[in-house]
């Protein structure tokens, strides 16, 4: 009797601990779209997607609350240990994270507005837009990694976040000629700049999931280490 | 004998509290000196101040990290409920806050760094010094309310925010003027408004300690409200 309860209560802490990988998923890829769309408001001008992803924050914020106070009763409730406990701590810190993503996103968005009523440049944000695609595919492949507790994968999606800031870097570089160029152009690269930085804090959040990943699958702790050192870190683990 | 037991291991418990929430104010201090610090490494370009604040970087992440598994270890084998449990994830959180006050801070350092090789303005970065010593007045502040669990000074905090960003835009628009007038200005100005920017963020994360605050002694999650709303909130909690 004894041990049918208790297989009973793991197997529905195993149901609770599931529902949540799914939500976290589901937040993941909301904030995705958000990331996108706002993109989309920003290259094409469009001031309704960018009201949209404005609206939509709510929704991202009230998952976070949602997902959180969930953890909070899970580990009141059922008291996990050792893997379990560093599976919902790693969830606790992947939410703030995706709750800042898409804060970044609403930033963007703002920036959109701003931009919508200007007159384009001919080159269009191109560098914006590539920066924004491969921001977007790092966070992508960090959810994928998040879903399939990929610690291979997270380590290559935490090497991109270098390139993105080599990218972000020749941005403003550029972004600064253009400004000495045509200082009627000011308030519009501004906007730009603002824009590309929080591309470069979405690509620093999108990492930061990635350690978290490590974090729960392996439990180690690798934030603030470089790269090199995290994988170290994780194949002196491997052999131990 | 049982209860002599039970009373050692709540005493050890409440010592364990204790013992995380000294480190707490402790990390606080030193994030607190490192905004500081930077600030004056700014003001005075002293390439010196900035280096020694980047380099200080490093012990603000290990305090973090080492919070943060103590929080989980207490977790783990104390299991709390209720109030205890929500004063750990409380400070899980704050400490988050507090390490990225401290990424704000080497963020300006290195803005220190750069501007410390170029002509200093007349104005001598009047309106960043006024600004930051409104930020650093509100994390001491938010530092002391977290020390007295204190929701009232929490919520004063938490709307002087506000008037940081009001501040925030007022030095965006003067910059921006600075940099129409003179276009040789361009890299200072930009490395001002990046500089500002941080001292922005940092009154944000101090805003989202107090909203942990508030969190942790009433049990209301108030993130993502405004002051009114979250004010009614807690009044609504005091009445029933």
């Amino acid at each position: 009797m004894v041990t049918t309860t208790s297989q009973h209560i793991s197997q529905q802490f195993e149901n609770e601990l599931q529902d949540i990988r799914s939500r976290v998923l589901a937040m993941g890829g909301l904030v995705e779209q958000q990331v996108h769309n706002a993109m989309e408001a920003l290259i094409k001008g469009d001031a309704d997607i960018a009201r949209e992803v404005i609206a939509y924050d709510d929704e991202v914020n009230s998952l976070e609350v949602s997902i959180d106070e969930e953890c909070i009763q899970i580990i009141a409730l059922r008291q996990p240990t050792a893997g379990d406990l560093r599976l919902v701590s790693g969830i606790l810190k992947t939410i703030t994270d995706l709750e800042r993503i898409g804060d970044e996103s609403v930033r963007i968005a703002r920036m959109a507005l701003n931009l919508s009523e200007k007159d384009r440049p001919k080159h269009n944000y191109r560098e914006l837009q590539a920066m924004g695609n491969h921001v977007r595919g790092m966070l992508r492949d960090a959810l994928d990694a998040f879903a399939r507790f990929d610690v291979d994968m997270a380590l290559r999606v935490a090497k991109e976040d270098r390139e993105v800031d080599a990218e972000y870097e020749a941005i403003l570089r550029q972004l600064m000629t253009y400004m000495m160029e045509d200082t009627r152009a000011v308030t519009r690269v501004i906007d730009m700049m603002w824009s590309a930085r929080s591309l470069e804090r979405i690509g620093d959040h999108a990492n930061n999931i990635c350690e978290h990943i490590i974090y729960l699958v392996e439990g180690k702790d690798v934030r603030h280490l470089s790269i090199e050192k995290a994988e170290q870190v994780i194949k002196g683990q491997l052999i131990e």
